[in-house]
């Protein structure tokens, strides 16, 4: 019972301060569980400040002093000045868990860090799709070269099984293909607009319940959706492709018209992403697409999500994941950190 | 590369046969996965005859000669005289894989098998919900004091992830609840009903495309979907409960007008079984219910299946199972062959 695993975060957002609250709700669980006592010995946030204690914060008192003042207290005799690297280091952690700004884009700086992680043989846990989509088997190769763990439940469908859906339950099968309804505002959008919305009116309602960015193009544009099914066809089939190589449409091609004519004909529009296996090479796409109205898929609005595996031998296997929040973000972290347990 | 796993089957219908051209399929991968060579040793058909032979059946010859006559060849050196309790010790088994005609009335004699297989220290993978919606805690109880492992991934769902996505994945859940659309039969006849057919016409059309049984009272009346849901709140949470516990009401309660109203209303009637916790007690049923028409459950059609969990950290998931064959039933137990593979 004195084994201790030491967590170092990089990000401190509403998802870090979702999954500190799990851990200490679960602390007594894990002790129990596993006999070894988890504590985070450093946080690293991007405006909050940064603070280290190899014995253990408190997280009580984290949590509750960035409830009150936003930010970590620069008098705090935990409170450290440094960069994200010399904060790994000086919180001498086994576990580095990566929940810096979504890196769409480029992956960065989320990959850097966790590369760093790597090399100094820390395991990962992520949170960030990006680095997945731009830079999967660099990170896989660098993680077994260094015998330490990569994991990123959460980053598709939140703590819903994705990939230990494949790697610890559909084991020998092949997928020949990935489907999903994986953007949640985008999604939220087309519905609005079939009921009449304008897409101004459409988008302002979904920043309003918190499911779009300032900027959502991200969403809208297929983006997010198209780093997604990257990190998915990646992760899942082998698929060494960047979200350079997703053929993408942007969900605004979809008119108000077109919506009607479909539910006319019996029809529904979805904004659907899809890997496929053709010949040595996987075509991924994100696109608007036609789906009969009583499709699975057509009952998936608001929040939830969708994807579907097409396997060899489990056949063709659908998983729904239902107005999902914050705490199902959170725990698709600490379901990496139950994972990562089991194995060391 | 010398270590050797021994099955021996009870039962060698389409499942078995299925099950044993997919091991031949598999023999390789299996061998350089797991550095073991699976064999068959013995084999219990009910009308078939028996085979033994410790030092491996040759499943080619036996299915070849299983198509042509439709039983085995009584004077083959392999055949067997006696008991399935005797064949389990000729054999000189490893693991029981327990595929004899559905019992869900009582569970028998599957259960008396599979007890039999327990205290004579042979694992035990089934394709019978019967024994867990009967008899499931003694039986857990019996394999962990004998040391041995106890599968059953194909009873519900074929080879869809239910069981093993519980344990394996969603660790650190609890269950409140179980829903699901667990007979194809009453939910392919109500389907028929919704399109003007009579009860007679419906289940004639599922008997005709394999789905139901020469008595499809099993799967009509409700009993089929009560041993499922039972064996799921049994063995997901912990329910002791028995089919006798579970509130049942035919699909034939529900009238060609029922669904016309129904569907007038945007609405539609699907045949569903649950499971709920209430107190420390769990409640099971099995009923028509009205469901909006965009439900996910309204594309559960013909073979298909569904089922939701009820988590209390992953949130509400829903897993569709899309027109599964004899493939995924198959599968399923090669399924529990390899989590038993790895985990001995």
């Amino acid at each position: 019972m004195n084994k201790t695993l030491k967590l170092c975060f990089i990000g401190f957002g509403n998802v870090g301060q979702k999954f500190s609250r799990l851990l200490l709700e679960k602390e007594e669980w894990l002790k129990s569980r596993f006999s070894c006592r988890v504590i985070v010995t450093g946080i690293a946030g991007r405006s909050k400040g940064s603070l280290v204690n190899t014995g253990g914060l408190d997280l009580t008192a984290v949590l509750s002093m960035t409830e009150q003042a936003g930010h970590f207290d620069p008098d705090s005799p935990d409170f450290f000045t440094g960069t994200p690297e010399a904060l790994m280091d000086a919180s001498e952690a086994d576990v580095l868990v990566e929940m810096s700004t979504l890196s769409i884009r480029d992956g960065l700086p989320a990959a850097d860090y966790m590369r760093y992680a790597f090399r100094h043989g820390m395991h990962v846990i992520t949170a960030n799709k990006g680095p997945e989509a731009w830079y999967y088997n660099e990170l896989k190769d660098l993680a077994a070269d260094n015998g330490v763990q990569f994991l990123y439940e959460t980053i598709v469908l939140d703590g819903t099984p994705t990939f230990n859906l494949m790697t610890e339950t559909l084991h020998g099968n092949a997928l020949s293909g990935i489907a999903g309804i994986l953007n949640g505002t985008s999604n939220y959008v087309l519905k609005l607009l079939e009921e009449g919305r304008s897409y101004e009116e459409a988008i302002r309602a979904a920043q309003e319940i918190g499911l779009a960015e300032a900027d959502p193009s991200m969403d809208i544009d297929g983006w997010d959706g198209a780093a997604k099914i990257c990190a998915m066809a990646n992760i899942l089939m082998d698929a060494h492709i960047t979200p350079e190589d997703v053929s993408v449409e942007s969900v605004r091609s979809v008119t108000a018209e077109a919506l009607k004519r479909a539910r006319s004909r019996g029809k529904c529009i979805k904004y659907i992403c899809r890997a496929k296996r053709a010949g040595d090479k996987v075509l991924a796409s994100v696109r608007p697409e036609e789906l009969p109205r009583e499709h699975a898929y057509n009952s998936v609005n608001g929040t939830s999500a969708v994807f579907t595996l097409y396997t060899d031998l489990a056949g063709e296997l659908t998983v729904i994941q239902t107005d999902p929040g914050l705490l199902q973000t959170a725990y698709g972290i600490y379901s990496d950190l139950i994972t990562l347990m089991k194995r060391i």
